[in-house]
């Protein structure tokens, strides 16, 4: 048994974490499994898209406080410790947002703090009816400074500082109607509707995914001028694929593109 | 006949591509056409909005894939022939956006792909229920990056990146809830919708909405500090524009204020 | 009697404009009241939140014409006088935004032009039904520029064109809808919905607010690894401070977290 399972079904890769008897926390041990999933999937052409899970009863409750706690018994109190930590967690997200390949969050019971962040960060994000999320450090003294640099790029701003500054949860339906997440659904569908994405995303080409992913985060922080001059390259890149070519004929020609993945 | 009619009642100017047979595709015609209209636009003093939409069956399904094939046989496979038509389209989203009227897209129908990116463009837009919005190129093996950039800055990330990496259409309900229209409507009720907003526009001074309009783009992409110093100067500009000394005086005076347009 | 009454209860600090017949315009003297409450507030560590509201049928009906026609009696017909006004405006706004502890917007009957603004300033907001918002000044020859600064980085873009260029107003629905405050409550509700928010902020500790608070708005303005490398700072501080320890110390054994203020 391993803290972060992966298993791959045609062109999806599936990662579960696996603690349940600590809500998934983001401890040491996960962090450098999330990291070294991260690094395989970005140089594995087989896959086209990603699935994030957890196992038990919670996606993911944030950082793991016991092991934070013994971190202040270092000399300096920690703070060499924390900022290794918060410097590891911020390169999985940012890796997650790097990755070559889509990822969804597959959502259920509590995602709060960095667990609420990973769903943030993630490209898209699907949630059973009762899930709880929340940005609720603050409630304990620990201002969900970091996860706020993925929720706030998320939903609207008065919201985001509502959850980080009261502590107070979100459900799904609200998560949904923010923009947190994609869909809120029932508990039984979550993995189906969550599939259903996977699937549309893995049946496209892989490059391609590939190349539009990175512009999205890339123009996305750009003037438009530049955006526009930074995405217009990208196309023409693109109209060069061999993939898009063989797409294109496809369809002024009434067939369904086929692809090497 | 011409590709893009245009008729001007009443201080608006309706613009209506009419490419019907190609679904009003943006091609090299469509884009010189619109950039031609832009330019007569941006000097015409006349004019205090504008409304786009297209005859036929769809809005704009995007840009002309025929076209585009056709530029694979040059020398360099289509790269400088793709390079000049991106920036073409670019030159003409940035150019709508420069007007000094506010632009309103009446949609109905099909707006795909740069027709959805001509959406997300405009200042505001009305559609018809049915209509199907989507940035589908992926499904083709052409990623829309040059649409997402106007796309990611109208409606949340997730929305974006689902619409992108699934090739997914939304419905009208879906686009208003989002933020990429203001108003979905019956479509018997489209046009009427639209010119009311047009005609609500054409009622204020055109000189107050170009400095206004011009401020809006420009202070979104500032920080908050820069974007006060920046308003705050086109507020006192304003304060000595004759029409606004005469619209506060009316105010005051409570009469209905006039000004030459 | 004075034109910003205040009065503290249990760590929340009521700010209450006092100007009923003027609609609590921001006239000269109620900017320098804000001002000075803003100057004495970021000093005060027995405040942890700020709830601004309005005495009278209006929360606010934006600047004070009179005032601003007076002042093109001036040599320059006003220039200097409108450059020092909306300077002194656009530093109570960010003023706001500055203070350590989150402010809340308690808003009822009319909240337009600079009104609507200092709505979209606050961190938090809560509005009665039948609050009606607008920066319509474009109606009288005024675009709101400055209120604009605020607005879009509020609601979605074509939202905050429509208001701004039609001068139309929305209703309170609409105005949660859209992200502009975060709840739309029955006017029998209004203070008790908002006295709610501003207790769970109160019972944070107020050094956590500040941080948390300052880092949010230094972090929306940043480049995402910028963001993160801030954040982690953040974070860092945030650990090492003794309310954090107490607080991290009473979760893991179960206790409610209690902290010096």
């Amino acid at each position: 048994m391993t803290i972060l399972e992966r298993h791959d079904t045609n062109g999806v890769a599936h990662l579960r974490m696996n603690a349940p008897d600590r809500l998934n926390a983001l401890s040491d041990e996960m962090l450098a499994a999330l990291s070294s999933q991260i690094d395989a999937l970005s140089q594995d052409r087989s896959v086209r898209a990603v699935v994030l899970s957890g196992e038990g009863k919670a996606f993911c409750a944030g950082h793991d406080l016991k092991e934070m706690t013994a971190g202040r018994q270092a000399e300096d109190g920690g703070r060499a410790y924390f900022k290794d930590l918060f410097d590891r967690c911020s390169r999985v997200m940012m890796g997650l947002q790097a990755l070559p390949q889509p990822v969804i969050a597959q959502v259920h019971g509590i995602a709060t703090a960095a667990g609420c962040q990973l769903v943030a960060t993630c490209d898209m994000a699907v949630a059973a009816h009762g899930t709880r999320f929340g940005v609720n450090g603050v409630n304990i003294g620990l201002f969900c400074s970091t996860p706020m640099v993925a929720l706030s790029r998320n939903i609207p701003r008065k919201h985001a500082l509502e959850m980080l500054t009261t502590g107070a949860f979100i459900d799904a339906e609200k998560a949904e109607r923010l923009g947190l997440i994609n869909y809120a659904v029932p508990g039984e569908t979550l993995e189906a509707t969550t599939a259903q994405l996977a699937e549309a995303v893995a049946s496209k080409a892989g490059k391609v995914l590939k190349i539009g992913k990175a512009a999205f985060y890339g123009q996305a922080q750009m003037r438009v001028e530049d955006a526009y001059a930074y995405a217009g390259e990208v196309m023409v890149e693109n109209m060069l694929f061999s993939e898009t070519e063989a797409g294109i004929d496809a369809f002024l020609n009434k067939r369904t593109p086929k692809w090497d993945q």
